[in-house]
């Protein structure tokens, strides 16, 4: 019986990690991948996170690796396929068939970019491809770059990118945009964005890196090329969290609904980063949600503190 | 007229001059002290912030600076006093009788503990004396530890001590705790918490590190010796926001009030780190809200989102 599992070893659980051994919680990561990190371990250049610059993702990946080393983090590579109330405790299955047991558990298993699935993409990905605006906009600035997707995100990041790029293409597959109505009107009236409504990406060109991409109108059929340096695909993004449905009570595109405190709906379980319901999710974000969500699973485990 | 004015250059408010310079944002930090990095620069070692292990206090300072300049982001030393609101824009003025005029104010003047101010006290600071149990109980596995206060913070510092250490002696002045009933019972109930109502601390005792304090106990004026190797000081802390009383809405401490997304009650004046109202005050949570904070503040100046 441990006192917490975390589901995750990407920041936010690796943080999570680091707190957790210092609290002297017996503490287990269960990770699905062959290394720790997470997202991080395919991003090209991380600027955004305090005390790092010009970083590759993968070295960062490292770095945090050795750190949960020095409090010897144990880490256990399995796919869970379950989280299951047992009396007061938790049991978490694994596809191989395990069972592991604990007083509290830790949803830090992060979320995927929804992908276009178009020649070039996985190509170009961290070479002008990118998920992020926040992330990778700066590596842009003067340039000309596109912005997929019609929701708050893609609305968002052209707005952020308006302000770096010389000039910021919006292609959306349909005439109405998604998005909050205020943030349409800011896009709409921005002069540097340029909306193109029907339009889809049918590939994404470049020689190392992204030189353009080739759309077609999807009502005519014509086609159109555009030559700029970056693609933002921001078509949504998809937390594995389907296997929870009746566990925590998440919202509707599946993050689980926490303030920052990592609280969920269900006592014992906590959550954090990428996965759960926030306004951004950043490398810093996500290490501090994991520092977060230990602090209010020590409070549940000394019985100081209701969960919810 | 500036974008955005960040006062304070702890973590939180270097982690949003990375963030604001990475948006394009025009910012200026106004630092008082000599030297940027807030409380950090004099904590001994730190190890809880993901990618850093054992890290000097001062030398994380000063890798964070690097982070800074690598963006070259002015900072401007100087003492602010006031922060008035001037048309839609807002007004900062400084102790030397400079005005500043920004967009938005980002409030990262992070807090003070409050100190006993005995003999001992500022000598074997981060040598025995901590104002912090999350960020310092991990040096003290299995010693013998005094936490000094009544209140939540108190009791739940003594909670957490007692999972690492032999024993903590819990010195309150008076008989009756402040803390939550809740908190008061766990601590009254853990075996290796041993309280001392009615005694106050007179002196810590030491050579190099701490060995001891003496206390006083104040209805009889007894004396007592404890040998301890290290004491946790929890009788408050105080964020220097008086002079913005009319400004944001504050809670009884003097906390600035805000979510994780350091949106404050006044509109265009953003908050992040320990001058906020949050549940854990550590350089990671605050390295997030400076993130969190530009993000709201980016919105802010699009005029996509109103800032309440």
């Amino acid at each position: 019986m441990k006192d917490m599992i975390i589901i995750g070893s990407g920041p936010a659980g690796m943080s999570a990690a680091v707190y957790a051994k210092r609290a002297m919680l017996d503490v287990l990561v269960v990770e699905q991948e062959a290394f720790c990190g997470g997202q991080i371990v395919n991003t090209s250049e991380v600027d955004n996170y305090l005390g790092f610059f010009g970083i590759d993702g993968y070295d960062m990946a490292m770095k945090f690796k050795e750190h949960i080393d020095h409090f010897e983090v144990p880490v256990q590579k399995g796919q869970v396929t379950e989280v299951k109330q047992q009396g007061g405790n938790w049991e978490v299955k694994l596809s191989d068939g395990g069972t592991l047991s604990s007083r509290t558990v830790l949803l830090a298993m992060g979320a995927k970019h929804r992908k276009l699935q178009i020649p070039g993409e996985q190509e170009y990905s961290g070479a002008g491809v990118s998920y992020c605006a926040t992330c990778d906009g700066a590596f842009f600035k003067k340039k000309k770059v596109a912005v997929v997707g019609g929701g708050d995100v893609a609305l968002e990041d052209a707005l952020y990118l308006s302000k770096l790029c010389e000039t910021v293409y919006l292609v959306h597959r349909r005439e109405e945009l998604r998005g909050a109505k205020l943030l349409q009107e800011q896009v709409l009236k921005t002069s540097n964005i340029s909306f193109l409504p029907f339009y889809e990406v049918r590939e994404i060109l470049g020689e190392e890196r992204v030189t353009g991409v080739r759309l077609i109108e999807n009502q005519t059929g014509g086609e159109k090329q555009l030559d700029i340096s970056g693609i933002f695909i921001a078509v949504g993004m998809e937390p594995d969290t389907g296997y929870l449905s009746d566990v925590v009570e998440r919202d509707k595109t599946g993050y689980i609904k926490a303030q920052e405190n990592g609280v969920t709906s269900a006592e014992g379980i906590f959550v954090a980063g990428d996965c759960r319901t926030k306004q951004l999710r950043q490398i810093a974000t996500a290490v501090s949600d994991g520092a977060n969500a230990v602090a209010s699973a020590v409070k549940y485990l000394s019985g100081g503190h209701p969960s919810k």
